[in-house]
């Protein structure tokens, strides 16, 4: 039994609707949005990266969810394991103290562990929010819909390779790597009027086969309607490479929604002041997901994102 | 950083009314009550004992915690690791599955998590659940209450012994000891009228000392009163060492109620048909546990349950 195999049995009982069939950025019970993420050294994060900023990552990710359900945070638990002499937990916990005062989080419980010296750490945070009067799946974009795009595709994707290629690396792409930020106000402004909302956490291509699969249609992606910031551009182009890494790098932690062609967030919606979004494609009524730039048709890479097989 | 500084960090900044000072069974916001139970392989289980067990159980410890706030459950979201074949987790899972659906729990989300082969597994679940009118907390115990306890002490304890001196021991107390059973139905009438409640999982004594602690008093036991089952007796008498050893031994999941020295839950309470109650003490104004019994007073262990230090 494999990681898909497992989620497969645990879709076998989670049959109650609040769990979305197991296949949403959260779930969805009466008024509550709830979400766990777990981390684990050396899967999701490695021994040397800063400890603070995998605390605030933690609790980002989780937020991140929230806000692709239009959630408001209430609170959250944490699952902390302690191994070795606690030093990097110390800075840890300041990056979890960090993320929960910028976001408003009330931390109210959880639970503790002390592993064994050099078993690997696991963490995880529940998070609690409460829902709008729409609390949008990932199951509702229908043909003609308009896919937008909040936030930035590519940086911390970019980060990481900076980081592969020199671990003390510092700067605007390191810091999106390190420390995303969940789009919470901008996901409660679209909630309302998204068809399908979810977080691209594991590359935009990857999720967006979800939610086209999860909503039974397809899509067709404008590479150059993708928006890049320009630290992302001046380390590795505009270019069709550069755009399809941005597509498919994951830990954007942008928000993707299907919206009624007929709405501009732009214009209909008052999106936080500098938010950056964009059109970057259509929901098709056929299956598959297509590219195009400005030079034609753009073959679907064989790696969509980032596989990590969330429950 | 030991395991009670990263808690003593963590109430630094968990400082929402909600917590409750990390100090309770369980956070309690409006009228949901949430808690967070990890467990790890090697430190809460062992690697042979039987998984569906520890599915059980990782369900069960967290029912426990709502039981003792008199919640009803609602949803849990669960952490799990994979670690090896998949053999392990899928028996695993059946004893989640078997739990969830015994106390009616929806599985609704969480995470699962890949780990290289050999690293311990760490297994979590957060429960939430609804509240009723009135939430007590461990802190409300007045002097001139009495203690009672539902449920009964010291199988579980008794039974890893067994197992400790057999690792295919079976049995009541192997049984109790693997499968505990949250007392949700007795909770839920105790908690309108309880000073003070929790459950107790970490040892009598030590629980009591957190509960006395809490409400800024003391408790004086009646050895004689804790309620033993014939299982127990059987296997390591009734007498005194037999009752501390009851008193201090851990994963009973009983519930322990400070309620005003004139209500007879017997009497004045609907209890679940065949719950075992008991009359074990009185909360008293100064601080610290005494205990007797026939013979007369008793010292108190050193030893008081055991720490696995919860947040």
């Amino acid at each position: 039994m494999g990681e898909l195999d497992f989620i497969e049995a645990l879709r076998a009982f989670a049959t109650h609707p609040a769990a979305r069939g197991l296949a949403d950025d959260a779930a969805v019970l009466g008024d509550l949005v709830l979400t766990h993420d777990s981390i684990a050294e050396g899967v999701h994060f490695l021994t040397d990266d800063p400890p603070e900023s995998v605390g605030w990552k933690l609790v980002a990710v989780n937020l991140s969810d929230l806000a692709a359900k239009g959630a408001e945070p209430l609170a959250a638990l944490m699952s902390a394991t302690i191994a070795g002499d606690g030093k990097w937990e110390e800075a840890f916990l300041a990056g979890v103290a960090a993320a929960c005062e910028a976001y408003r989080l009330p931390l109210v419980g959880g639970d503790t562990i002390a592993l064994p010296f050099g078993a690997p750490r696991v963490l995880g945070l529940t998070a609690i929010g409460r829902g709008g009067p729409v609390v949008p799946s990932r199951g509702g974009a229908r043909p003609g819909d308009r896919l937008w795009l909040v936030g930035t595709l590519g940086d911390a994707a970019a980060g990481l390779a900076v980081l592969k290629a020199d671990a003390r690396a510092e700067g605007i792409l390191v810091e999106a790597y390190r420390r995303p930020v969940p789009l919470l106000a901008a996901g409660r402004l679209l909630a309302p009027h998204a068809h399908a909302m979810m977080d691209v956490s594991d590359g935009l291509l990857l999720d967006l086969a979800r939610l086209t699969k999860a909503s039974g249609c397809g899509a067709r992606i404008d590479l150059d309607a993708l928006p890049l910031t320009r630290a992302f551009i001046a380390e590795r182009g505009g270019g069709r490479a550069a755009r399809l890494f941005a597509a498919t790098g994951g830990d954007d932690y942008a928000l993707l929604a299907a919206l009624a062609s007929d709405l501009d967030p732009g214009l209909s919606l008052c999106l936080p002041s500098g938010a950056i979004f964009a059109a970057i494609g259509t929901i098709t009524a056929h299956d598959g997901i297509e590219l195009y730039d400005a030079a034609g048709d753009v073959p679907l890479p064989e790696r969509l994102g980032y596989e990590h097989h969330r429950t």
